[in-house]
């Protein structure tokens, strides 16, 4: 156990990196084979279900963990990085469901708005039974927040037709938020989400998620096709192209914290290798250990730094995100300040993916070779961990805009 | 106000962060010509004597502030490091002394030992009535921890012999640290510190600090010619080259969380300044501020998460020396658990040092060649925020060993 | 003399190359005054214009040295840099200058424009009787290529107004070139270059170069207030906003080649400083030369992969803008063409001028201190060196705009 | 075609860069699947031995294309690095050993060693004539110089016994060089090269290449086990730990010259990708391609820079080694000046490598998460420009030692 890895703050977050521990400790021996085959773990989600892993957002008085800290849940995907970070991104996915559920539950008893007060009840309930949630955000040919894919009027309710990409964890739902557009009948468009239940007739998932790395998140693609859904299936209301307003920007943050914990994980698991081989593989002709070797000694120090500033940056960013969004109450929220904070967030996740994979890389050059071969654990983390720059919102193609921008005062809005 | 500036944890750090608030803001009007003149700034002492700044780190019980967080302690030198850098690792040079003096008061009560207990307590009443004290390690020609500066038995007690460089605060002090050596007598030395009251004969100050930067922090070289001590001015007992024990490596780290956070604080007022600039000033053809550049932006964002990475490194510092050093009692601290401490720590202070200086020179980039020109304080802040790597103990030259060393779990032996 | 330090690859360049090692060993007492003092060094002026040194560029048939390489040129530079940046970088903008006579001269023949021929000869005959020019560019509140300062039709010819900064070495100037516009009369502009004697009416240098560095290069802004001209002052021609034309691009890119040989100059001197240093200065408790110490000798090797690749770089540079500009006839250059290499080119600066700053700053480092103090050149040196970024065209706020537009195949158009 | 690659400098390394690209162009079909099932491309091979490839280095008055030029023998490992890199890594094992015996023929010639040149014409020509040659270094458990495989005098001439990793084209190899030592009797070592015909008893190749990139280079373990060789198989004499004499490492720089090239060709290939990824790839909701997005350009740009400093420094490195080894007589080689030119030429490599992966790195990036399927040459691209610091001599664990000591005037003198 690294000496000084990050503690969760809160005892809901205590008992639930307890779990995260074990499950990553049972994960780890299957994650060769899912590398190798790109399959997702259904036994996994099965045991995170079993454990009450899944429902860990779910107040308790709904059945779940309680844990509201986003720095706590992002240490569990932390732990499940160290060892298996394709189920770390996936179940990060769900939590982060969960989270706004809880999220818009609160919203709704703090505007005392029962109706959705209750409907929010009901489905912390039914994810306290083990309901899993994932999101289809990302679609080839367009950029975040201006979905192509449509929802159509239909006498039945919807009509859903597009196309999606990166869907993780998706094939596992038991429903799945679509971002999509609906016409406003003077040719502008609504942006919103449909909620469609797995297995619905119109939506197919792909089997191409054949990549790099992370390569049994199932993060596969999607095709709706006139997927029917009734008329209480669209949660809409936003302009084409908007931002997401206070959820929407809260919920970018907190399910970003996950992903980088568990890019974290990664970069630890590798650095612990790499410490270990550095300790007990000796050399000739002086049969020391190659710990000795001062340029080893350099490159550990170089990676160390690089591990310490993930952690701060991790710790910062949970506590920020701790203090600043779950701890206050969402009607409360005011999107002014959230695009700050996320500005602030976007650093820290922009900072911790890069260095994630500068530990990864160091590692390898310590490894001297051997971690180049596909036998090594080390090969797979170089791959896993390239994944984190990718993730949105705000890939470092877009997030020097975001971040430049609200750092200078302007309203956030990079260019499409 | 940065809007995500670190805050005290601490009642009493508060208070302190407060006063250095105020004072920060009435030391910035000296400071052009404090910089151009290269003169210690003696007024700036005296308000801080009289605010009751100096004696922070004293015990309520003794007169002083009671601030024992380091945390604390250091955004005291964060807020002067905003406006005068070079007062700031001044102060910061007494106070990590004053909270030393606190240090081995707690260690002489915990072990018992009423003598130090007594001594210390008088230490500690002295400086909350103003006693200004200073240390001086830094020696040409040889390596920290092996000084060549000796301490000879007289009839008298001690005559000290001997050239120091770096004396930072010292021409102000009415006690100066001398790190020094004694001969055992079979070839071999101790080391340890001799006290020096301020104006001892055969002690000289020069007036020699002339430098790229921090200009008026009085860090002028001092000479010792046959300089007579009585006996009890002595504190040894290490054997020559040894690490400084559980006492030393604390104050080690301590002193140098203080001289990153002023650092910190020099980014800090850089990042304003250029954001400002930013803002504010128009171009044509388009005569829009620069901000709405597209390379601005990126800059900015840049800059922003080089100042995000020193904050979370500060951050994440300051609370581990809080946890592990300042609120666990001096003697159940262990000298190896202390090595990793100081390694971990050092991680910090090597990246916010060169971060720290990435955020001015960006700032610079920023202000389009204005911030080049001496008038503005940019081209201070470039000047000063260099000194930072140079810092006592372990500067790059030698902190990469000192880090992989610990972390390869190899005891810290850095080559001379 | 570095062993691996660019030569000269023309017979007139190596000429040109042992004047400037002579003149910068000449130089090199008169630096700390200089700089400290920020005053233009005219006696380098004299003496370069007795070796002959001003009018290298200026064809052996009019009586100069012949040097049309601009690799050669750029490497004179280098070697000034090394004592002398400040000359170095304004002596290059004279020199620049007269490669475009040369290059104008060179047009007019091939585009057989025999009145332009003759005028060009002229002022090139001029030049090799030590007629020094300027340019004078550089216009606070505006965008480079978008003069403010404007010229208007009257009775004598022009009248010039406006306001001019940066403009190194035109204090001592016989003629300076202003960029400015003219109005069309339909609301639009024209732009070019005004070109203005020494000491016209009107003209007024400030003296107002008080800087970080380059103290010496008299870079004073200058005030334009009805600076009457006759009518043959004026070339125009060119829409307000346009980047220069073949011309100007190409000479865009010549001025900076020496400007980056300058500030390699400067890194190849510290670089010696502190190998020297670390071989020289020996600590205890070893007594061996810091030469001997990993951590000097790992800080020793960045260093030298740091100015390896600024002389790759410069090299690279060099025999591009050679092959594909210098020794191409004028009016056989395409200003496609030109924007690619301008935007290959403009790779080199930015990463000669980053990499010069980091070679100086490692020197810093393994000087251990001594170098921080204004009486070591590595303090000047720091200063010197940090104004390579700020030239113009094309700083850091705007070239990765520059670059990535003309390698995407784009024409250039950065933002205004 | 790059419009800034670079171009061979000799009439017979024009010639052979034709034929790479050539040669790229056939390969390039089958590099999906030789890098899916890791499998040695003996096709390649048989082409490239039809075509004189594998000859180039053989003096015409043999049989060969007489490339002596380094500088464009890399030039044709960079052509095959951009389609097919695991081929040129291991084609450039077999011409760097073919460019070896040349070396040595001309060493023999220059001092008169008839029976020597007559031995090396007769190797020359049997390379003509298509025997493809290898060398086994690498070893598991000890350091480069020291290798632990034995051989011993035995009646029949030698008995070679011992373990060697990363054996590069081994598999098709007629003969592999394999470092070994031989006991002097007194307890020390020589040691040399055995020189081992392919498919000799007691040699077995290993098929257990099976790594993150690279996949088809055949890079076999391989294992000797009392591997009976004849008397004449061993080229010995040096000290066991030596460096190599003149021609170790004069023959370590130009293998690696051909390496660093082939990852040149990596980046340039991926950067072309991106490019063109950028400019065809249109967003909603502008529907423009994302080339002119700013982040775009910005990402762009920076790998553009990436790149220059890629192709600047092979370029600087490839006439380096041509000017002061390939074109000096072999018996005026000094050692003290290849230590320094080795040293200089590390410094290239170790920037090349890593700027090239950087640059794919960025080109992933630009890609937007396409680049990271399996299906994409860019996420192949990014496993095999990894390989490029591991390779030897000198990794990055050491070579900062190297140059560190050659710049600061020592000998090298690597820890071991």
């Amino acid at each position: 156990m690294p000496e000084f890895e990050l503690l969760p703050v809160t005892a809901a977050g205590t008992r639930f990196v307890e779990l995260a521990e074990k499950h990553a400790a049972d994960f780890a021996p299957r994650v060769p084979e899912a590398d190798r085959t790109a399959t997702f773990q259904t036994q996994n989600l099965d045991e995170m279900k079993a454990s009450g892993f899944t429902s860990a957002p779910v107040p308790v008085e709904f059945g779940g963990l309680g844990v509201r800290s986003v720095h706590d849940l992002a240490l569990g995907m932390n732990r499940l990085g160290r060892t298996d970070p394709s189920t770390a991104i996936a179940i990060n996915m769900h939590l982060s469901i969960v989270w706004a559920a809880d999220f818009l539950h609160r919203l709704a008893k703090g505007t005392d708005n029962a109706a959705q007060t209750e409907a929010m009840a009901g489905l912390l309930q039914q994810m306290a039974s083990g309901l899993i949630a994932a999101a289809s955000n990302t679609e080839p040919g367009t950029t975040m927040g201006w979905p192509m894919t449509e929802a159509t009027k239909v006498d039945e309710g919807w009509s859903l037709s597009g196309r999606k990409t990166f869907g993780t964890l998706s094939p596992a739902a038991d429903l799945v938020l679509v971002s999509c557009r609906t016409a406003r009948g003077d040719g502008t468009y609504e942006s919103g989400f449909a909620i469609v239940p797995g297995g619905a007739p119109g939506m197919t998932f792909l089997d191409d998620w054949d990549t790099l790395g992370m390569r049994s998140s199932g993060s596969n693609g999607a095709v709706y096709d006139g997927c029917l859904l009734p008329e209480s299936s669209m949660m809409s209301g936003a302009s084409w192209g908007d931002s997401g307003g206070v959820m929407g920007v809260s919920l970018g943050a907190v399910t970003n914290l996950g992903l980088i914990a568990a890019f974290v994980g990664i970069a630890e698991a590798a650095r612990d290798l790499a410490i270990d081989l550095a300790r007990t593989r000796t050399k000739q002709p002086s049969g020391a250990p190659v710990a000795h070797r001062y340029g080893i000694q350099h490159a550990v120090a170089e990676m160390e730094a690089d591990l310490a500033t993930c952690r701060a940056h991790l710790s910062w960013a949970g506590r920020l995100l701790d203090e600043r969004v779950a701890n206050v109450a969402p009607q409360d929220l005011n999107i002014q300040d959230l695009y700050a904070i996320q500005g602030q967030f976007q650093c820290s996740k922009l900072v911790v993916n890069r260095k994630a994979i500068d530990v990864v890389d160091k590692a390898l050059q310590i490894s001297g070779g051997s971690g180049y071969f596909s036998s090594s654990p080390l090969s797979r983390m170089y791959r896993d961990v390239r994944a984190g720059p990718f993730m949105q919102p705000y890939s470092p193609n877009e997030v020097y805009e975001y971040i430049g921008q609200v750092a200078l005062g302007l309203p956030p809005a990079i260019q499409t």
